[in-house]
């Protein structure tokens, strides 16, 4: 959607009130609910910039360990071998000897970077030993300090209005366990009191109606929710994720496609987002009539995976607004957004609800996964939302570090800073090489371009390597930036010297 | 089934030739595939006994606790706050000064019980800081020492005839992806080399066939595979973990239920096996006719959750040959069974397979969940079998201390011998109090035996608390024992003193 870059516009021309609709709450804002504004010092001692010893990424160390790899499983997805324990800050190092700019983090699944020392420490305390060395069945056997962790490392940053929490292992086992609490939510409504009765128990046994009820999750298109079979129910990304695998027949909804650049093509895009809620409207009073009915829908703020699709604020309201009317449990997949990337630590803060979501899944830069939900999906009886792990406490313990970090350094201030710079400059090239590059567009350090074809967005992001930057692809054709929150203005400039070369250069 | 039952009998008196199918390999077999004999020096600093000093269980801190986590959460199903710091070996020390003998091991999880030397020292070597510190990407940027790792930790124990393997962060994940994998093979195979056509490519972006087919996987009454919508749909134990969860409308076969004494019931529990047989291949058969191709049979060696139900070694070699000509994939789901409780690593070795199972799943005992799987079983192209995470080096890093310690200590005969102590005991008490337990079982030290009734069970269970006896139950009125691999005959003494009392003092 481009809001730094609406942002930039507003400051410089205004905008009309046409385009009010599309004002966000700026990343600039330096007040926050969280965290207040401290002297910026990371303490990270990284290098001093990319470097690229090797002719060719992978480097011949990784080619050899990838074709060892390749005996034991596929291994055509890895990019190159890490050298771990050289990796630092924003810095991530080759077992060749390269060093890359990190603008991806792990499927931006790194809060701090590489090798923090608040990290390093954490795990060298002697206090911490037994939690790295004894993973409970948390449901079961909780650590004396659990609900100290639970509090310090997940409620100091709850969303707000949500204060029920539970943790799991994974972002899919977390959206996984959330649809079933939403079932349960659902089901529990529907009986009104009433036991469960005979032949729901009898029945649930061989999964069959009533016991196993056919409702349903709404997703829309471009959607990534996981990719277990429930999960990958809700997730319509590409083929290649889906083929061959059964899905329940859930119902999909469009998802808006904008027009850019979005100031000229308001009321086009205010049509599109209209047509993308009736059809949701639409969906769930089709399901009611067929006795399918949806009982959650899911989004993600940013459909991530699919290619860092953007809505507008309203549209997200709206949509609020259509599930709260309707019965339909609303749940926000921060799986990829939470945890700090757009500026605010859940993306959906930017909304500005009235009503928030009924259910917040998460995990990557969180460290472990989970979900906040309102008390009314909190299953009744034990046992029911449940697993062996229901997460790990050793994650908790590097979360709590994080959280202090994010918190000291005003690290959501630093990516509001630091995203504000990386848009403007993805706009200018933009400008520049219009014939190859559109749609600049993000929120925080959370930002996307797409690329004239896959091929041409292929060529760059191995372009970007030789010149020592690391950085992902999403959905067909867009490059995606995913930094750490560490992520400085001076990475910025790093960043973007670099791509300005690239595409300067051609590919 | 009481296999160790058996071979006491079969030492006393031998065996008619009539019960020569039911003869199983000697728990007692101190020659093993994978690890040496040396003299056992376990080198934990255990503490002399357990030792209750609170009036009861949970006692008023973990009460306190209790409450507080109850806030956040259901915490109905916690059963104490433990002290991780100080619980040592197979003692698990709760927060209100309690020490149990732990014959439960966090639902199985626990290999070498609490703070393992070997471990600790793992987690505090600075070579390793790193990998607790940085959780890669697997997929796309494994560590320099990742291949080493899953030699190391994971493919020295490798079940027989399985080469391939993919790690995963829990036993419901490994589960789900092991499905995906058969999912994937067997369309392959039905597509014959052709490439998904235009239809397939977009049927599947809406959950429709052709593009996500009508599969099937069988599972058996009682077995337990997952709590996700996939896995969910395999799991038919309780009411209480299905209800209210849309299921896949996959069939449900019955596992054995013999009689007890096996012995004594030779013929019937032999009928009850051709029955059960007779069932599958005639649900495959069923499959194929009505378009909904069961592709892939899912089995616990024993089934755990479910109550600890046995079936005889030449059951299971007949499953295997029933999926071998009817071409449908054989999944062994040792999330509970591998790792050494059973005296083999993986229990499914016990049955001697011509043809090894097509797909072995693990977790718990193994730190990180995943699965072994034959070769066939690749996925072809890059990122169908994808997560973020895929699994954790930190908990390969633990695993290989664990498997070092396994092959030193010679820990699968120990549990061979602590089996075979405690399976006479529970035989002994079976004898004494026949009117309130029945049908010890058990292989290695995974054994059970049955109550009366649930109530007399639970009962039990507290009445071990307040002896100071860490224990689980299974199904609907089994006790299950689920120590960790360090578990002696001087524990087994132990449990079986308290247990005794219990008895005789009733409860």
């Amino acid at each position: 959607m481009g809001f730094c870059k609406q942002l930039a516009l507003k400051t410089i021309s205004g905008l009309s009130e046409k385009t009010a609709r599309w004002r966000v709450q700026s990343n600039l804002n330096r007040t926050s609910r969280y965290f207040t504004t401290q002297s910026s010092d990371l303490n990270i001692k990284e290098p001093p910039g990319p470097s690229i010893v090797t002719s060719e990424i992978p480097g011949p160390k990784s080619r050899e360990l990838k074709k060892q790899l390749g005996e034991i499983q596929n291994s055509d997805a890895v990019q190159f071998f890490v050298d771990y324990n050289k990796s630092r800050g924003n810095y991530i190092c080759d077992v060749d000897g390269n060093t890359f700019l990190d603008v991806f983090n792990q499927i931006s699944s790194m809060p701090l970077g590489y090798n923090h020392p608040a990290l390093l420490k954490a795990i060298q305390d002697p206090n911490n030993l037994a939690t790295f060395a004894n993973r409970p069945a948390l449901g079961a056997l909780p650590p004396v300090d659990f609900v100290e962790s639970l509090h310090t490392a997940l409620l100091s940053v709850a969303p707000p209005g949500l204060k029920q929490l539970l943790t799991m292992a994974c972002g899919s086992c977390s959206n996984e366990n959330a649809y079933k609490a939403v079932c349960m939510w659902y089901m529990k409504g529907k009986r009104d009191g009433r036991e469960p009765n005979e032949e729901e128990l009898k029945s649930v046994m061989i999964n069959k109606t009533p016991g196993c009820p056919q409702l349903a999750f709404l997703s829309f298109m471009g959607g990534f929710h996981g990719r277990t079979f429930g999960t990958l129910s809700t997730t319509h990304t590409k083929p290649l994720h889906k083929l061959d695998i059964p899905a329940f027949d859930w119902p999909v909804a469009h998802f808006p496609k904008y027009k850019y650049p979005l100031e000229n093509h308001v009321r086009e895009n205010s049509e599109e987002d209209e047509k993308c809620l009736a059809e949701v409207e639409d969906l769930i009073e089709q399901g009611s009539r067929n006795g399918k009915p949806i009982v959650g829908l899911v989004v993600e703020p940013i459909q991530a995976e699919g290619g860092d699709n953007h809505a507008s604020d309203e549209f997200f309201r709206n949509l609020r607004k259509i599930t709260t009317k309707k019965g339909v449990a609303f749940i926000v997949d921060e799986v990829q957004t939470g945890g700090g990337p757009t500026g605010k630590f859940w993306a959906h803060e930017h909304w500005n609800l009235d009503n928030p979501p009924d259910i917040v899944t998460f995990s990557k830069k969180m460290l472990t996964g989970g979900f906040y939900h309102k008390e009314e999906f909190r299953p009744k009886e034990a046992y029911r939302i449940y697993n062996t792990w229901l997460g790990d406490p050793a994650k908790l313990i590097l979360l709590k570090e994080v959280i202090k970090v994010v918190k000291k350094e005003d690290l959501l201030t630093n990516i509001a800073t630091a995203g504000s710079q990386l848009l403007k400059g993805l706009q200018q090239f933009e400008q520049k090489h219009s014939h190859l590059i559109f749609n600049a567009r993000g929120r925080g350090t959370f930002c996307a371009l797409d690329f004239v074809d896959a091929a041409a967005r292929d060529r760059a992001l191995k372009a970007l390597h030789m010149k020592g930057i690391h950085c992902g692809g999403c959905g067909s054709k867009s490059l995606r930036i995913r930094t750490a929150l560490t992520f400085q203005v001076s990475h910025v400039n790093i960043f973007l010297d670099r791509l300005s070369q690239v595409l300067n250069e051609g590919f």
